[in-house]
């Protein structure tokens, strides 16, 4: 029995080592080979000429196919239909048919969306990159911002010339510097990649480690999906390790060594595993044992470890503690030698924390104890893509190395930022709180990153319908919350979850609390109209 | 026997519809399925604690092992080796010893890291859409750069949010227009997908087609190995067809013909054909002509049309057209209905043309006759990844919107454009006369694009040389300049030849005509040093 299932007690039915805990999300486990689907419907006959089209979904790339990626699903398409709905309705001055007046974009992170301002020492630097001639006008910029752009443009050229592949050198310099602040460990330069934002990194290392069908990758449930969807795309095996919801959804390390087990049982090769902390979409926030117990189990089963730390910054209890900072420290312990050769690869971005920079796509990924020909295959593997966006390059700098106290911007730079974090986590709180109020909802406490991962309790009542719209429970439910509010959230089964349980995510970063409100007016609609005899 | 073999003689040895055109190339054809080296080298056994590293190159993707991407390869590496030598011993006051004193990027299409500056108004109104404060400082820039970047940030919000995954709506109008001008015909704004430049446009594309280790992709020798790396890392095949030497590098649809049959009956599914127009490396310009052959063959084989018209506004002798125009154009000729479903592709990008702006990774590519559900799974493929890079998407709509006829920065940006392009068309000039007065070196008059491919004539004595040193004979003569003069030019083996031909691709867009002297006297003193007997 697993752990989970002992403390949630029997109410969930699925089995943690077993192939049961979601099938939409792990449909590409069955298809350990190129599908049947691909041999059977390509030919090789010489195809005589014919007005049909030569491609059709019986015929393209079956991996895509099978690839889910709920974040920009179903439900984010029906919210900018009605979006254009409104829009379309004022423009031409007729009312609208729709019992809301505005789409409000909980789906995903994308904070300026919404209602965060850009951090002004940030871009003020990246307008005089785009224009340099704006150094010569008198008084438009404070003396900090000028010589940072100067810096920057000595660095890279012209930001509209490519970089080197794996990102300018004094870009790199700087991030290195850093991680050295943070960790108080050195970083080397010349094993950090910039990237397209942390999704291009995710997919160039996960491509790197994918050497047969029967490559395996630890991936947590719930997950953002951007790791299935991307394994379904390399044909590669996601191996799910459920998070402890009711301990803050936590690891749990024995979860994870059966889930290995009974996968390399299976034939799976299990060589990586992905931690994403703080998490998306569950909030949690891993304290430095949960980290040192991850990184025992990697060395005992052979692992590389990926740390997705995008969210690094948006910790709002305790402190964030990096992996790689955790794996330095075990090095230095007796015994630490056991851990010298473990390869870890982190990641982070400049689309969340307080930057919110997310159009911009910029990130970088750091490399340790990898092998040296390893990672030359990767340099050419990303300079294949030539260079990551130089100006997102510039970001990460920028991000990395904020002003400091006596420089011109520090004070602005303080409370842009400071104002950020409490705005989240005053939001967070709000949110939570609202949640606890809500019938058959329960919710962790928000540690960190930008979303709550809420449990919702559908009656079977509700479940019945659902079946007869064609929809899971949680996608119905969250399809119903859209058409009544304008709320737009993604259901719980976009990112997995134990089987018989239902959740969705919603970001806390729309301002105001009328939108929850209404959220909490649906809500109990819903369980009011659907109530069990 | 071959339309290249029988216009250029006994001296050529390869059969174009055989596998012995370029062993390194096509080396992913011997690979058609996952090779041996995946199963044997992966194991499923519980795998010991060990100090042992969980990744080396003989257990990583042995597709990318096998991707070749040579404008960034050895040579551009040694090359930095020595930009870095050079700029260290100045930084330290001491002589360097190398026999030159800056090197020569002419291995890469990179403008701005050479002598082309920036489009004023493109720049003025990026750096307000970075910086929107600045529309408020009075007399800063011109109204219509002012007006253009409130309409962006109208469409787009902020340049620091995701944008839809196609790319912003208004954007992909403006795009449309820009097609329906150039071609006299309309073009769908949501069938244009922005991308971050056209690399990632071809690996969504290729990606999408490729259904099985059997798709076969017909693409041009010599090409731009983009297409080649892509097609080894999705485990494809790549289906050489050689393009016409001696007839300005034309296509020749019989090779295609013959290259297809031959594929076909090896049991390939050849699903594609790739155009490059303007040629890359080639710097050809097709005629209607030609692109009309390729549009019936294309019908015959039943095959979806890629069109790579990165350099459409790259064209020094006669005009661009486009596929789609020409496509398009045959359909409404008596007979025209059996076009009526042909699926084209066409890319472009803002790093080329006289845009030049690489580092911006911006680009799009138009989705014509592709079936809904196709092109639903495209959108899912790019969702997955967020979106394009915001500042890129903006800059395609400047590239495709530029100012006009009686605007404020019309008249500059005029004369920016014209002076740019006459820059690149007399370099082209300058670089191909040069070539005429080396020793045997042949060349064809540069019609478009950004490169020259010279064929050199390598003696028996420097091919011997080249063996020992374990080189390609091109790869050792392109070593050989670097070290001599510090010009960097990329071997023609790393695009494809004809077996028994060397090439090399240079831009012409190094500055001046120094380095072209430098060049050329390294020339004779290679070919003087290695005369045979």
């Amino acid at each position: 029995m697993s752990a989970i299932r002992s403390l949630r007690g029997g109410r969930l039915s699925f089995r943690v080592s077993g192939g049961r805990c979601n099938s939409r999300i792990f449909s590409q486990r069955l298809h350990q080979q190129y599908p049947k689907m691909s041999t059977t419907t390509t030919t090789t006959t010489t195809t005589a000429p014919t007005n049909k089209r030569a491609l059709d979904v019986s015929n393209i790339n079956p991996n895509l196919l099978k690839a889910e990626y709920a974040v920009r699903g179903a439900i984010a398409v029906r919210s900018e239909e009605h979006r254009t709905a409104i829009t379309l309705a004022r423009g031409a001055g007729v009312p609208h048919d729709l019992p809301f007046d505005a789409v409000v974009s909980a789906n995903i992170g994308n904070p300026q969306q919404l209602d965060q301002k850009p951090i002004t020492f940030f871009r003020q630097v990246l307008s005089i990159l785009e224009y340099p001639a704006l150094l010569e006008v008198e008084g438009l910029f404070p003396g900090d911002v000028k010589e940072r752009a100067r810096r920057l443009l000595k660095d890279v050229g012209s930001v509209g010339a490519y970089s080197h592949s794996q990102g300018a050198s004094g870009i790199r310099k700087s991030v290195a510097e850093f991680i050295q602040r943070r960790d108080g460990y050195p970083a080397d330069p010349n094993s950090i990649f910039l990237t397209g934002g942390a999704s291009s990194g995710v997919h160039t290392l996960l491509n790197t480690i994918r050497s047969s069908p029967k490559t395996g990758i630890l991936i947590p449930i719930p997950q953002y999906p951007l790791y299935t969807a991307t394994l379904a795309l390399l044909n590669a095996v996601a191996v799910p390790y459920h998070l402890d919801e009711p301990n803050s959804w936590s690891t749990n390390v024995d979860l994870m060594r059966e889930q290995i087990a009974a996968a390399r049982k299976d034939g799976t090769d299990v060589r990586c595993v992905v931690i994403i902390n703080p998490g998306n979409p569950t909030g949690a926030s891993l304290s430095e044992a949960d980290i040192e117990a991850v990184i025992d189990m990697a060395v005992e089963e052979h692992l590389v470890i990926m740390a997705d730390e995008v969210y690094q910054t948006n910790v709002y209890r305790g402190e964030f503690h990096s992996f790689k900072k955790v794996l330095r420290n075990m090095q230095t312990r007796p015994g630490g030698e056991k851990y010298e050769n473990v390869e870890l690869a982190s990641l982070h971005s400049t689309s969340k924390g307080m930057v919110g920079e997310c159009g911009h796509r910029g990130g970088y990924f750091e490399l340790y104890n990898f092998d040296e020909q390893v990672q030359a295959q990767i340099y050419k593997l990303v300079s294949i893509t030539l260079c990551p966006p130089v100006i997102g390059q510039c970001l990460v700098e920028l991000m990395v190395n904020p002003p400091k106290e006596g420089e011109p911007s520090y004070e602005l730079y303080q409370k842009e930022y400071g104002a950020i974090y409490e705005g989240l986590k005053a939001r967070s709180q709000a949110l939570y709180a609202a949640f606890q109020n809500m019938t058959g909802v329960s919710c962790q406490d928000p540690q960190g990153a930008m979303y709550i991962f809420p449990q919702i309790t559908l009656s079977k009542r509700a479940q019945a319908k659902a079946l007869t719209e064609g929809k899971k429970p949680d996608e119905y439910y969250c399809l119903r919350m859209l058409d009544a509010t304008g709320i737009c959230v993604v259901p719980g089964s976009g990112f997995g979850q134990a089987d018989g349980t239902w959740h969705f995510r919603t970001t806390f970063l729309p301002p105001g609390t009328e939108w929850v409100d209404r959220m909490h007016k649906f809500h109990e609609a819903f369980m009011e109209e659907f109530k069990d005899e």
